[in-house]
């Protein structure tokens, strides 16, 4: 049957994690895929940055010249797998520019440039396909572009980096300090050495970006997602969370924001926030991911599944090679994507959340009077206040912690009522900071 | 800008609860509607049973003769939502034969003609899309058939009738009875005055036809499908599987089932079964649905949100309408079905799972022996055993009561143990043969 058709070439750019199982699955399931798309799969050669007879597939299909493999006739389909954005950019823009079919889960370099290599792909007309580059296995770009193609979706928080969610969810668990998680994370090989990209949200902010792109039919880039990490979030706060009935999850936020006069704007944004423990993020525990998706019609939807590892990775890439064949086995294309909307973004100052404040005082009368006016003052409206008195090695009193839960405000009150706090002279100190998200 | 393209004619065919989201969506989201697909979407003429002023819709618009319909020129997509099989079956045929592209969400016609529509469909070089017609709002299709298209589906589990789920978490939460939360779901409209096709998993068997035919590139039809209904889980069954750390769940599963041989069938069934409730479907409460599914390389995925309603429905089908026009517009259509594998239909008596059993036993010395040797005779492990004493209202004792949760067995073997209790002088009744799912 398929193995009578012309075989669809495919070049695999990149042989770590990834790419070994993307071309394990290829040997393995050979017959099945061919069934699939209708023709047979053939590896055509792999890019490599030095070539070397260990490396388990056969040598000869390894090459360091990665532009003379794009650029093959017998290539119909490139899998860009190297990693960096250099120089992963140019290998799929040369790919592109040679009629190939190009698949990547390259979210660094998506969430920088998805305007100019969907301009290429349309302008080869020729598929460029990224399920794989947000929430690893979990399809997740392909519902949004399509299924929800029809639909007004409003809002997408996603659980999109494991390495965070493994030491939050940690914390969580054990009461572990921040600094107890990340090293436990590391040793198990949840975290690089250097997390900085996972901790700091730069990761999450990544696919943030690529999320509010397809979601909002808006381009944007990483440098347009407000970002905090999760360094800052202490044992206490998980303790206070879980007094609120809530956990904290680095959530990857991306919103649709009508503003007083009907026009939209686009919020993508990525921090630590309460999540009340019955919404169904909160249960996303370890390295698993998870996309809660918000839409007009279809009210609440989530995609669930592992965001990242070889095999999981692979299986979206997979998935989109497969379209990619048969799109070239049967002479078309995959739907384009849309016309862009090109909504504004919206500053991080006018996004309404909820707030979580955790503050020492003094612990005097009328304290609580002063904390509360100067939200009054800003129009930040409290929800629930906690207050506790705290006492020395001794017993003697030192003073008091005060936990606000507020109704939602807008960043930039938030943020003049915490200067204003700080200035107070019955404040020692504001701990915390974090939003509360998940329960509008 | 698309305004200046041709549009895309759409016919709809019923005006019910998703047709009329689906009129409604149509004009009030038109505009984003074009910017997706290039084009606007007109809305030619809606079929009904019978023209009536008080539609909601523009009268000019309906039309009874919906063989007419289908056949215009100007419609391009015809949108099926009339719900039985027939005449939907007719109008499909018809619509395809004329070259339009369709959209349907009639599970029960799929589930017995998906074979016969997809070669319509293929012959006519068309599109023929049914998001909507398994677990609604959830993009459940799409990733199957293309995000998985490059992996290896080994199971799928889903919760996907809304009514049942809501009785049977109804019972979890107030140890309610079947028929007293049957009553309740009645009153609150979540079940029809006739339940049947709900409750004794009929609604449920169509879709895991449509699961399993997709999942494994495998022709399965609502009659290949193994069938139990909930009416038989009483108050009790639920009391002994949260005593197990379970709850209990009406499951439609489609498995790829490996014979000793090394030769493939698949099994597609039906059944309440004990689900732990760490298992992410336990939490999946109320008229909600959702979709687990377990891929050699993806892991374990799950899909979730509402599974009925006319909004959410029709989002499904608005997506589909999309893809479809697009299509169009760009002069190509979607993937093709991969070519079929045509495994085989596991009988349900070779189906190995882990069985809970309820038993009422005279309480004489040795009856628990007994019992169990009927199990061992026929190669059933036991897991678990739990006997309790039961007495009456003087407190005088009146036998006991056993549960027993077995490894995995045999639907076979497992059914020959329960005929053999049954004839045992010592056993009074078996009360209960449930399945447990999720424990692998």
């Amino acid at each position: 049957m398929a193995e009578t058709e012309k075989p669809v070439g495919v070049a695999v750019l990149g042989l770590g994690n990834v790419g070994t199982e993307v071309v394990r699955i290829m040997e393995d399931s050979a017959e099945d895929l061919a069934a699939r798309i209708g023709a047979p799969l053939q590896l055509r050669g792999i890019g490599v940055r030095r070539v070397a007879a260990d490396r388990g597939v056969p040598v000869e299909l390894l090459t360091e010249d990665v532009e003379a493999l794009v650029a093959r006739d017998d290539v119909d389909i490139v899998v860009e797998l190297m990693g960096p954005v250099e120089p992963a950019r140019r290998a799929i823009l040369a790919a592109l520019e040679h009629g190939k079919s190009v698949v990547t889960a390259n979210k660094a370099l998506l969430a920088q440039s998805t305007g100019k290599l969907a301009t290429a792909a349309e302008k080869a007309r020729v598929d460029l396909y990224f399920e794989a580059a947000v929430a690893g296995a979990i399809p997740v770009i392909r519902p949004l572009t399509q299924s929800l193609a029809g639909d007004r979706v409003l809002r997408v928080a996603g659980i999109v980096n494991g390495t965070t969610n493994y030491i939050l969810s940690a914390m969580s668990e054990t009461g572990a300090s921040y600094d107890d998680a990340l090293a436990e994370a590391g040793a198990l090989g949840y975290a690089e050495a250097d997390p900085t990209a996972d901790v700091e949200g730069y990761d999450a902010a990544a696919k943030a970006a690529i999320l509010a792109s397809i979601a909002f039919h808006t381009r944007v880039q990483a440098d347009d997602v407000y970002r905090e990490g999760i360094t800052a979030v202490s044992a206490e706060d998980f303790a206070s969370a879980k007094a609120l009935g809530c956990t904290i999850k680095l959530l990857s936020i991306c919103e649709r924001i009508t503003n007083a006069d009907g026009s939209e704007q686009v919020s993508a944004r990525v921090y630590p926030a309460l999540v009340p423990l019955t919404h169904p993020l909160a249960s996303v525990n370890g390295a698993f991911n998870a996309v809660f998706v918000e839409a007009a019609a279809a009210g609440q939807l989530m995609f669930y599944g592992q965001g990242a590892g070889g095999a999981p990775t692979a299986s979206a890439v997979l998935g989109d090679v497969v379209m990619a064949a048969r799109n070239r086995v049967q002479g078309g294309r995959g739907p384009r994507e849309s016309k862009y909307a090109r909504l504004p973004i919206a500053p991080i100052g006018v996004v309404p959340t909820r707030y979580y404040l955790s503050l020492y005082v003094h612990d005097k009368p009328g304290v609580l009077s002063k904390v509360a006016s100067e939200f009054a003052n800003r129009g930040v409206s409290i929800a629930e206040v906690r207050q506790e008195g705290l006492v020395d090695e001794d017993g003697q009193p030192i003073g008091a912690r005060i936990v606000v839960l507020t109704h939602r405000a807008t960043d930039a009150a938030l943020s003049e009522t915490v200067t204003a706090l700080k200035e107070l002279d019955v404040v020692s100190s504001v701990a915390s900071v974090l939003r509360m998200e998940g329960t509008e």
